[in-house]
Parts: structure tokens; C-alpha cells; sequence
């Protein structure tokens, strides 16, 4: 079978109306999909375990025995009205390399593994590559279980509901240890490769990004009656710091989006009484991204910062090393966090492949990846896997 | 009982957090509010009667004996975090005007009513003067009963929970017939009588005023990866919109606010798919609203027109009476929507009283008006019933 037709095993599970998905962390819809990886893994004579966040590990050999694992996988949930490609095309991909090489008779010389990790989008909590960073201890275990998802259940209770304890989640060393490499295979989200006229890339490095939100005071008061003069009115604001995010991004080679926005008390006559907006910058540096930031405080705006992730660097003689092993293939850099960045800043020698995106549209029901390039990761992914647990 | 210490028994009825009022129709602090109005309206020996939209009608002397009344009043319900004075001023000072004419033994040479309108603010169902356009036929029943809250009830079933038949409602042509002329007190909600160093002034039209949706497309994307010049991000619209608009206000001596603002997937790390943005503009006149429709028409907007209501003159002979009667107080227009206007659309004589507002603030908690201020209106009322209602 090729991805395409293996992605489209799962075309129905989470659907939405506009045609993309909506496959959020611990609901039933995850766990459908949890089930088909299990099935699929395990019709290849794969071992499944769950680790104590939750995430899946299918495993060809015994990483308890043999030593650490080749690891390669992604994730299978998606951000709200989300793509078919965002996550599923590195699961199925890894699938698929393993299943090559079983068919032409691999034996490999350490374990391999592929991993799905649970909850990467952070859709429903808010919290992205939830799953990854509670294994590596980046997200603490107390402040994860009481994240709210918008009807008001913890994570802890939608754990539970899903069948995962709790209480056991929490740095786990235990499956850390089986990690020697991990190499993810994901949809590129630009169009890098477009321009590289390549089908496959490799990944060197996740820019530094942050998100900042903008508390923008106003009085609350009649839109009919009070007079221009007299408005403290913060969308005026808000119109401002949309337009010199952009400004600030272009000037300094940047990326800067508002793409969250509340409006209090979001009423047609009423002048607000606040709106908050949510910055999210990001640049192939640290200077770039802080100068995005200082041209908002100078016009009088003031974020607070939320979260900062600096830049992470992949592994650098991996990458430079399956780039060759792959024909001098483009090395390339991503602006998105991925579970391949947290298992890096946990000291995971760590790189990942990225598949052509035509129209680099990504957490869109548009986004898309042919079928060509779908086969063409597959093929990269098992030439990376056989030269990583191929005979030492 | 001044005005003030009678707007404070209803100093904790639907009170919020915010130390505003969240006072909405057919909810139990509705039905608490009419109790009161009954209860007070009844210690003063009047006859309540509830028409067929639910509002309530407190009778000194017989209409359907002795002919159209004057009738004063105004609302109990609030915007979400709105004002004590906003509605509960009129409601409050025509009981008090009433109370002072019986206790100065003053008789009436024809009826007296006082009103208090049902759903004024909209709220819950987002139509304004819900109670007095169904009472005029202004608001089609069929269309009401189906209006949705947030939570999905129909303004029908609301009705129902609230013990009203909502079969019966329609426009009420015995209600309308017993009112010969219409006079609503209200808070201002701007400063012009701040201006004019005046307590009290006289209403003489309702700005003509209209609602328009902007429907701003983009393309749903990562706010990471996707380069700049990639973009079609709607949230660049809406802060083009919003400057236009207050730009074109200006200009044109009119007042614009956008004051609503819908953002999907409204993901911090997401480019929007769309954004939809409501525009509130009114003016002194309709050439001024036009023009600033037209200026965002102009910058490449197409606001679609939700509703407009043209210029709403009260009745010139009644409103230049009453000013005279009062001391040559001043004579304004508003840019607020009443149920006066809606009486007055339907051929009641109507006009309005205005007391002073320092801030101009409304729709909010800080609303105010000094107690002297109020009393004043209160003692203005009195006057304007005395004379409306005095020997023919």
C-alpha cells in the first residue's frame, strides 16, 4: 500500500464539516485512532506499549535487552479543522519503512521503534506537544493534570476517562533510555522544498518562537451615544499592534501572527471594555524574534510574555549525515514546534525528514502532499532507518 | 423616597462580579424585577395589566373607559454589565412622579399609565426593544419565538419558563389604542447636558443608526511556517476596517464603533480562515451614516447591511411643549434606540426626558447619575404629567 492509501484508512475518524479534522487528546475519536495504530503495529509483529504520559511505542526488537532503539513516528491528533498530513504521514510513513524492510529481509542490529505521541497539537489544552514534554518532564505532571480544556475538564479527568492513570504521569526515564536516535518523518508547513524542487528534505533546526499576550484596556460604553473624543477604545489598539506585528516581521526577516483575539463584552453597540490579543512570534534567531517585540513596545503596546522556547538545534552530524546518505538532499529549518524538538532539548540525538508541501498551506483542510512525495518520504525514511540499525 | 433609594432596592437584583447588572429577559432576575414593579405599582393603587408581548402597564384610572392615557416608563433589563440607571431611572421616577401627584392630591382629567417594557436591551435574544416592536408589529411573532439565546432556547420557550403564552404574542392594537401620548425618562448616555450645565433636558429625535457585517476571508494556515508574503491573514483586514472606520467617523461627523469581533479557528498559533467584525454607525443624519459605509466600501470592505432604522423625529409640538413647560430646558437628540422611538415609528405623540450623566459612561457598571440630578427628573416628570394629564 502507498501512505496515501493507508492515510486514507483514517479519513473518516475525527472529521469535520469543513472537510478537515478535529481529532483532540483523550476523546473517543483519539482513541479510535490509538486503536488503529495498535492494529496496524501489531499486524507487523511490533511490540505496543503506552508510557505513563500516554504516547504509543511499537517496537521491532527489545530495547530492554538489545540496548537503545532507532526511534522514528510523529502524532496523529490535529489542531481544530486541521489536515489529513500534519502528524499522520510520519506515523504511517514509519509503518511502512518497517514494513519495507521486513519484506526485503532487514534484520536489524538494534531495535527499532515507532512512536505516536498523544496530544501534540495541545488543540484541546492548550498546551502543544503535551505528550512528549510530559515524558521528558518539560511539562510538569501537576500543572498538566489541572489544564482545562474549554468545558472545563482536566486533562487529569479526560485521562481517566480515556483509560490513563493520572497519577503515574510524570518524567519516564524508563522509556527515555530506549530512545537512541529519533528521526521524524512530517509534512514540510512551507514551501522550502517547492522551492528546493526537492520531494524530501532534512530538518536542522526549530526556530525560536514565543507567544505574548496584549492586555488592551478600554471603558466600557454606549456606541450610539458616546462621542469619538470621549472613547477609550481598545480595538483602535488592537488595529495597532496588528499592523506593527506585521511591520516588525517584515522589517527584521521575521514571522509574527495575532491569530487569538477576545473582545469583552464582544457586543455590537457596546464600545469594549478589553480586548486581549495573543502574539506569536517566531524568526530564525533570537535578536530577530526580540526585535518583532521591541517595535510593540515602542508603540506603546506591552507584552507579556508567555512562553519562549529558544532555538533548538537537531543533531548536527545526524543531519548532515542522512542528508548525504539521502543524495545531498536540502537541509532545511522549521518554524514549528514538533515532539522531535522536545526530545532534542532532552539530549535525544534527534533530526527529522520533511515531505514536499506544494502550497505550504498546513493546519488548513487544504493542506496536501502528493502522493509521489508521500511514497518518496516512505523510501527516504527506510534508507535512514536501514543505514541507522543497519549492521554496525 | 428619592430616586436614588428606590433604584437601590434593586441594588442586588441580577448583580455581577463586575459590580454591573446582567438583568435579562424571561430569567428569574426578570421575573424578581417584575414582582417589584408590580408590588410598588400596586401600593400606589394602580391597576397592572401585562399585554400580549409581556410588558406591564400600571393604570390610574381606566383607558377603556376613559380614553388614551399619558403614559410614562421605561425598562428593567440590562446590556451584560450594564448601569442601575439604564431603563430603572424611567421605571423608578414615573412610579415617584405618580406618588407625588396623588400626594399633592392632584386628579388626573385622563389616565395615567406607567409602562414598563419588556427585553429592551436585546441580550438575550440580540434584538433591541424586543418588547415594544412586538407590541407595535414592528418584530414579527413568528420570528421572535424562534430567536436563539447562547444556549440554544428559543425566545418562545423562554417566554414559557417565564409563564407567558408566547401563542398570544403579536402586535396588541387594545394595548396601543390606550395610550394617547408617550413621554420616557432615561439617563443620558452621552454629555450634552453636561455641556448645557443643565439636570434635565428634552429628547427631540433618535439618530438613524444601522448594523453591518464585515465578512474578512483568509486562509486558514501555521502562524510558523508560512511566510509572510504566503499569507492571507483576515485579522490585517480587520485592523484596516477598524482605522477606516474611525477615520470615516471623524470625518464625517458620525460615530462608528466595532465593537464585535468573531476570529476562527481563533488559535494563537493559526492564521485565521476568517474573521467577521460588526460595524455600529449612526449619525445626525442618514447622508453622514452613508458616508462612512461608503468610506469603508472605498478601502475595499463590503459591509453587508444587518438592519437600519432611519431617523426617528419624537413629536415636534410635544417635545418644544415640554421644553417650554420645563424652563426652556435643553432640546437633544440621541443616538440610542428606545422604546420610545418604537412607539413613535408606530404613531404614538412621543417624546423623551434626559437627566445628566457627568461621564457620559453607559453600558457599563460605572454609569451614574447624581441623586440631585435624578431628583430633578423625577420633579420634571411630575411637572410633565401634571401638565399632559391636567384640567382639559
Amino acid at each position: 500500500m502507498t501512505a496515501t492509501e493507508v492515510l486514507g484508512e483514517l479519513h473518516e475518524v475525527g472529521r469535520a464539516a469543513s472537510g478537515g479534522y478535529r481529532r483532540f487528546a483523550w476523546t473517543p475519536d483519539d482513541a479510535a485512532l490509538r486503536e488503529w495504530f495498535t492494529a496496524r503495529a501489531e499486524s507487523l509483529g511490533l511490540d505496543v506499549v503506552r508510557d505513563r504520559a500516554g504516547n504509543l511505542w511499537a517496537w521491532w526488537g527489545d530495547p530492554d535487552v538489545d540496548g537503545p532503539g532507532v526511534v522514528t513516528g510523529s502524532h496523529l491528533d490535529s489542531v481544530p479543522d486541521g489536515g489529513a498530513y500534519d502528524g499522520p504521514l510520519g506515523v504511517v510513513s514509519s509503518l511502512l519503512a518497517v514494513e519495507a524492510l521486513q519484506r526485503n529481509g532487514f534484520t536489524p542490529s538494534r531495535p527499532i521503534g515507532v512512536a505516536c505521541f498523544g496530544d501534540e497539537e495541545g488543540a484541546r489544552f492548550g498546551i502543544a506537544c503535551a505528550g512528549s514534554r510530559l515524558l521528558t518532564g518539560a511539562l510538569d505532571a501537576d500543572r498538566a493534570r489541572g489544564l482545562l480544556d474549554g468545558e472545563g475538564t482536566t486533562m487529569a479527568e479526560a485521562m481517566t476517562t480515556a483509560g490513563l492513570d493520572p497519577r503515574h504521569v510524570g518524567r519516564d526515564d524508563e522509556t527515555l533510555r530506549r530512545v537512541g536516535t529519533f528521526v521524524e518523518l512530517h509534512v514540510e508547513q512551507g514551501r522550502g522544498l517547492v522551492h528546493h524542487h526537492a520531494p524530501v528534505g532534512v530538518g536542522s533546526a526549530i526556530w525560536p518562537h514565543g507567544r505574548w499576550r496584549l492586555d488592551l484596556a478600554g471603558r466600557a460604553d454606549h456606541a450610539g451615544t458616546t462621542a469619538l473624543a470621549d472613547r477609550v477604545d481598545p480595538v483602535l489598539d488592537l488595529a495597532r499592534a496588528v499592523l506593527t506585528a506585521r511591520s516588525a516581521a517584515a522589517r527584521h526577516d521575521a514571522l509574527a501572527t495575532i491569530g487569538k483575539v477576545l473582545v469583552l463584552p464582544n457586543g455590537v453597540n457596546a464600545i469594549p471594555s478589553s480586548v486581549t490579543a495573543w502574539v506569536d512570534a517566531r524568526g530564525a534567531d533570537e535578536p530577530r524574534v526580540r526585535a518583532v517585540l521591541a517595535d510593540l513596545a515602542d508603540a506603546g503596546l506591552d507584552p507579556v510574555e508567555e512562553s519562549w522556547t529558544p532555538r533548538t538545534p537537531f543533531d548536527a552530524d545526524l543531519t548532515a549525515g542522512l542528508a548525504r546518505l539521502l543524495g545531498d538532499v536540502p537541509v532545511l529549518e522549521t518554524g514549528a514546534g514538533h515532539d522531535a524538538g522536545v526530545l532534542a532539548l532532552a539530549g535525544v540525538p534527534t533530526t527529522m525528514l520533511f515531505v514536499r508541501n506544494p502550497s505550504g498551506v498546513s493546519h488548513s483542510p487544504t493542506e496536501h502532499a502528493e502522493a509521489a512525495d508521500c511514497d518518496a518520504g516512505v523510501d527516504a525514511l527506510r534508507t535512514v532507518l536501514e543505514h541507522l540499525a543497519g549492521p554496525r
